[in-house]
């Protein structure tokens, strides 16, 4: 069992990584290889107990595609993108990333005829504009973003190439994955972990939005946990559309504070400043967070408990040593 | 007030032009050209009182897109594309086409920076797999065609074109038309206009389903209306989504022959042969028929009163004298 994962060099990539490597197993099978790739060469895994190799791939090249897609590839993670307020600021760079790499690799994945799974990240970036309330796995993808738009052009990809048995994709529709380690992106939802990581490291952090904003999350550990179970899902059990909200939970900004303070004290809270935003406030105020993942649900993913559990994952598994 | 119809030699593009040339006048201005575009050179059009151009446009080529669209169109039709059948046998030039050449036309209209409209169509192929009747302006697009899937990657690109100013976009899903005058083409919908349409001109057709089968057809003469009608809509009406089911209204191939048999006595009926054929009823049977074109209802767009009007209008428009 070979396993590629394409974003390797990214926070969710990385960890991905650490998980199956530590895993061993995936499908039943053992795991003899891990490919991280990534626009620059990622960080290889340190001990790992089986081969992890890191190498660079461009996604919008196809011939870096085709020397990095190779027939011995069992399982492909997809991960890699053009995140929301970049894809928004840069239009061609996500349609080049965003939707011709996502066809790229695909078509590569096609070109070697022997079907792998592939495993994309969608979001749930795909969701805005008017429709009711609940978000039910038959609602209408109505991005109102580049980023939703490439991505939910992406889904439909992976199902079509699927069902004519080019490959065997699944999507996940990832919900905003917080408390993400490292530093801020160029996602529109960056400051969802930023309020939470730099107070939680003893730093300042800006909230651009008001504290009674809902939205939908997912820690990065059972992020992790859910794609390792999406490569595992019987092909027989994804139905006629293999692309499926990552189960999440809705919460206002104040809950995320309050969990926070619940886990780690009065201390970080006092550390974040309110400070409007007018763009980001119109690209993360168009998605929807009243969401019910009831298929992926019924596969076997799960979401967390409550938001103390996102914040004790940082300080477990993310937190920088002083 | 310049028109362009791309897809002009097609069966809807010719009855457009055709409609837009007598009528002189869209949006409120007098329309000084009509250009008719295909990938072979459309036929002109008889005795119009206003200059058409019949030109040669290959939409997967970008210099032939950017010798055809030009910064003086108002308005553009993109009708063409390779249809359901053909893209399912030749997934490749389905690709090509219905979805980079789609593209290659976005692209182009961007780079003008003319904003002009561009109406597109879709087709009620986007819909499909398991969602629950009926199909409302809310509900996935979910194709089970690789001709669906295309059509719904460009929806989602006319609308993030239109969001982001580029053009100002509206996306029709058409019924299945029918009664579509002239030779059989290879959309797997082929035989619901062929049933009638050959019978009709006193010749034998082929029935490759059953006669409960049930489906959703609008007349060539309604569609082409609503066409026009899509072109005059202010902006402003088209909400977050700029693409919609165009109404039409769900019969039986036993209700389209009892119209027939209604209008045009019993003789038409006994020319019809019914022969199963499993390669068509696989992709015909995965579409779905039970739609509720709300919003493009509000919008002022209509559906044919009864079928026996589509015979007729065939009768009156379409039937080559003996």
């Amino acid at each position: 069992m070979k396993i590629l994962i394409i974003g390797g060099g990214g926070v969710v990539g990385q960890k991905l990584g650490r998980a199956l490597a530590a895993r061993g197993v995936l499908r039943g099978r053992n795991i003899n290889r891990i490919t991280l790739a990534d626009i620059s060469t990622p960080a290889d895994i340190a001990d790992a107990r089986i081969p992890v190799e890191a190498v660079r791939c461009d996604i919008a090249d196809p011939a870096s595609v085709a020397a990095c897609v190779t027939a011995d590839a069992d399982v492909i993670y997809l991960l890699a993108a053009i995140v929301s307020a970049h894809a928004e600021e840069d239009f061609d760079a996500g349609m080049t990333i965003n939707l011709m790499g996502t066809l790229n690799v695909l078509q590569r994945a096609r070109a070697l005829g022997t079907k792998p799974i592939v495993v994309f990240t969608s979001s749930i970036a795909v969701y805005g504009g008017e429709v009711p309330d609940p978000i039910l796995d038959h609602t209408l993808l109505n991005p109102q973003t580049s980023y939703g738009a490439q991505k939910a052009m992406g889904e439909l990809l992976l199902n079509d190439f699927s069902r004519k048995g080019f490959i065997d994709g699944r999507g996940l529709r990832l919900p905003t994955v917080s408390i993400r380690p490292g530093k801020p992106n160029r996602a529109a939802s960056s400051f969802m972990s930023s309020i939470l990581r730099e107070p939680l490291n003893g730093q300042e952090a800006i909230c651009p939005v008001d504290d009674d904003f809902p939205h939908y999350y997912l820690s990065p550990r059972k992020c992790v946990e859910n794609l390792i179970k999406s490569g595992e899902i019987e092909e027989q059990s994804l139905g006629q559309n293999r692309c499926m909200m990552m189960p999440g939970r809705m919460w206002t900004i104040r809950q995320l504070i309050d969990a926070m303070t619940a886990v780690a004290g009065p201390e970080p809270a006092k550390l974040i400043r309110w400070e409007a935003q007018p763009e980001i406030q119109r690209i993360v105020k168009g998605w929807r967070f009243d969401l019910q993942p009831e298929k992926s649900l019924k596969l076997g993913l799960t979401a967390d408990e409550s938001f103390e559990d996102n914040v004790r994952y940082y300080l477990e598994d993310d937190k920088p040593s002083a």
